[in-house]
């Protein structure tokens, strides 16, 4: 035999929940996108289609929405915790569980008087969708939280100077132009123990994303690695519970229009938005001394 | 000759341009996505392929640009209305212009400390779309303007029953369900006419969603059709400017998740967010005496 | 009361149904995307929420499944016909009809000895998604068929001078470019009574989809109006059935790389595709004659 | 200094390039879309914004151009060792390039008659998208290639039975099922080296692909593990130049729709095809003996 089987996983991807807490007239709501991944001992359904091993993965789906009930949802991390322990404590062939998570933020519907504001009356806030991803193999834990979809920009305090020029080199330099991006990060938490106490999520990712936006506001930039770098090393420094953070940040160009054919001058003042191509700059910035363990693609956690 | 050349227009579609206001270190930014449709006396181009009376797509895209620097944008609307009339006014052949208009809403990104906020940095507010279309003849105007992608839920006051049943009826009645939808509205301004006094494009704007939002939040619906009707009776009460109302309101249905298999009672706590299929509800509602213009279809402005 | 309810609809959008037929071990597929949509007298619902006129959307759904079942799927325009009909005729509230349906197509899994093909193996054909629309309201039958994303290019034989130049143009002449759209078109079929035969659905499609391509590929062009023209002049000559087409074309801009910066010379070898803004080419076509109905959006038919 | 800059890299991603061969009046074309992706001696731009050792990613963007005239694209393997050997070997500071390339396929449109078929007229295959990855270290080359999009199902000769039952389990087991996914497969070339002979590109892409979808044909299914791994070691067993395969296989849900409720009885004809959730089957299938390099998540190549 000539053939191998290697890393293999399965589950039910995208189970879309959506759980309400009612505390009298004032309800709350937690929208999520959960997608399960197992591995295991599972040879023999590759090779003879044998599902003896095999949890289908509708069981998987049942579980994220009756686990919704069991445990409610404090947040999307402890709600993967709870999702993977349970698959690999209670299937003996199951020896690791991934649980991927989207988050979907809502804010309250104001009302003209706001003593009838409507407690149950949502507006979904379409800024970033939140991500976590946790990870365990019955004895460590490995949470990888994170954001997408979040576009930035800074009309000014942008430079791009000083650069390798070879023979395909056109690009004039600029001492002033709008930097854009649409952040996509991830942070690796440290907490990987059950005998630790576990980081309050919630707080932890109001708090970073902060930070991020902070970073990005607030940094003169020669290079959007310059402040890439100034993100992940706010977070580094502000953030106990986070030892590592990965950045792919597509530079959304916005190009300054020649306007001098119809006898205008265009004083950084009217700008194409690009579609593609676009730059893309990525890194990873870690504590010192800490291993780098998100993938190189973001995507990949 | 058994063929003939019946509706026919052209233009340049989603030039996205980006105009930033320096008012000192404060800037200011609107972001649009603008898409220009002509017609008039174009028979000789379908037929000989003659460009003679054709003013080139990539000239109305460099007017886009250009108007963006010599008229400003203060509003999408009034953008489009020096847009529209340049090109009926300017262009002997061509004797009618529809400028549409997507807009991008930016907010402010907060400062640690307010005195030190960065003045030019911004984060993408996601909510929704913001939407105008101007259409001109050289004599009159018409400003249908609107909203997509704003999504919003209330997670009770609505009930669903006392419904047609026929053969192929399976579906259980319900007194508390949520109500989800992603509204997609247009409103048509009864200004039509240079001598009359425009309205204030951005206050329209903010007073009609508000309405709209609060008049969804403050329904008790029994069904999806008595809350979009209850949504534009609002807006045409409260906004004389305003003859028509159009929407299109997809029903994001929430399944209540059977949970009795497991032992477990579902008490309107976990739900199942289905994509597809969904209810689709659409209506106009408009002034009393009023002619409805909009149409059927809202992407048919 | 100042407020009006003008033209309404609603029912169940994109039901997703696969239809398989067993021809001993050949199956035959028809995989559609069903979207049902119902008027009539529907003021009260609006009005009160009262759903006693209601046949609810979830009912749709369960129809369009039970006739793939009870009818079986001849072909995308014969199932909306059955649809529509029952509507109409079985629910007095229900004074019109209009059922829109995408079609993908699925071609067979060659083998390598086609003795042993598997006649239940299918690849997805991904080059256009048939559509049609059927609109009944008790009497007459509007049928309008087509397609949207074929994508096809011509990298010869394409003109493009002779045009307006005002202030704002800057857009050189070209003798010869690339010419390339995606598709949208829709034909109406002259067909409405009960009391006349039928089309052949499936050669009508067949055919008009050859002629569209061949008129595509033979005309000589000068602009894309002058291609679409004859695009549709080809199908209304060709095909008694039809006495409309509707298209709406976006220009995918292909453009000549300047190499020159870097000593080297592009004879029409070397193109940037882009992506917005994009020429947008619109018209109706039609049988001398004959009324224009299909809606100058295609969105709207 | 507390934090760390780990592992990071930069390009241009998603450039648009067309390439058309003219052999008389016979026109070939590729149709790429090019992600360019440097790393090496970066932290500096990333530290303190010196841009000393960046090559604009601009210029990246203008090679990929640059080098469709002056090499031509042969394949799309060839054209990515191409530009990964260019890069690596004339910028000092960059260590590594990694090319990624997606390519669209097209093919002639037919003429009536074959004698008049115009040899420069194409309509786009939409079934997949091809793709490849070519990195390159100044040492050695790692070439993984691949498709995506590529939807096939089998209407019958798929079962799923005799898995396990837990508490959460309502699944009930079936001996004939629709079985359909859309394929993402990747797979590596063993050639790494420029002392060894390349494969022909060309001709592997079309084998491959043809074996990929005849062992998911000719697989008696019970499992979709099991005809993934049929598929994999399909390719592996004919093709020498790979030494391994990752796929991620969606399960594209058709569930069998009940029809009791209206008195008919559904044997295998009618299915609703489910987008969300959906099972996600995952493996790696590679030759006895080799190393497994493909990241777990293809989008990590």
């Amino acid at each position: 035999m000539t053939v191998m089987l290697g890393q293999n996983q399965y589950g039910k991807a995208e189970n879309r929940v959506v759980r309400i807490v009612r505390d009298g007239a004032t309800h709350h709501i937690k929208d999520l996108n959960v997608s399960v991944s197992l591995s295991g001992d599972m040879d023999e359904v590759h090779h003879s289609g044998s599902n003896a091993h095999v949890l289908p993965t509708d069981t998987t789906k049942n579980t994220v929405f009756a686990f919704a009930k069991e445990h409610g949802i404090d947040s999307a991390e402890q709600f993967g915790i709870h999702l993977a322990r349970h698959f690999v404590t209670s299937q003996e062939p199951i020896h690791r569980a991934r649980i991927r998570i989207e988050e979907y933020a809502w804010e309250r519907i104001a009302a003209s008087d706001p003593d009838t504001e409507k407690k149950h009356s949502f507006v979904r806030s379409g800024q970033e969708v939140r991500l976590t991803q946790v990870s365990y193999d019955g004895e460590r834990w490995e949470v990888v939280s994170g954001l997408k979809d979040l576009t930035v920009l800074n009309s000014t305090d942008s430079e791009f100077w000083g650069y390798v020029k070879d023979k395909y080199t056109t690009l004039p330099e600029t001492h002033d132009r709008i930097l854009a991006t649409e952040v996509s990060g991830r942070w690796r938490f440290n907490w990987s123990d059950d005998a630790r106490e576990m980081p309050d999520w919630e707080e932890s990712y109001r708090e970073t994303r902060k930070h991020l936006l902070q970073a990005f506001a607030e940094t003169y930039s020669l290079s959007l690695q310059q402040t890439m770098y100034q993100m992940g090393t706010r977070i580094i420094e502000r953030r106990d519970e986070i030892d590592e953070v990965r950045f792919s940040l597509p530079n959304k160009h916005h190009f300054l229009v020649d306007l001098e054919p119809f006898g205008l001058k265009n004083d950084n003042e009217v700008y194409f938005a690009a579609d593609r191509p676009y730059g893309l700059i990525e890194a990873t910035i870690l504590r010192d001394g800490c291993e780098a363990r998100i993938p190189v693609d973001l995507t990949n956690l």
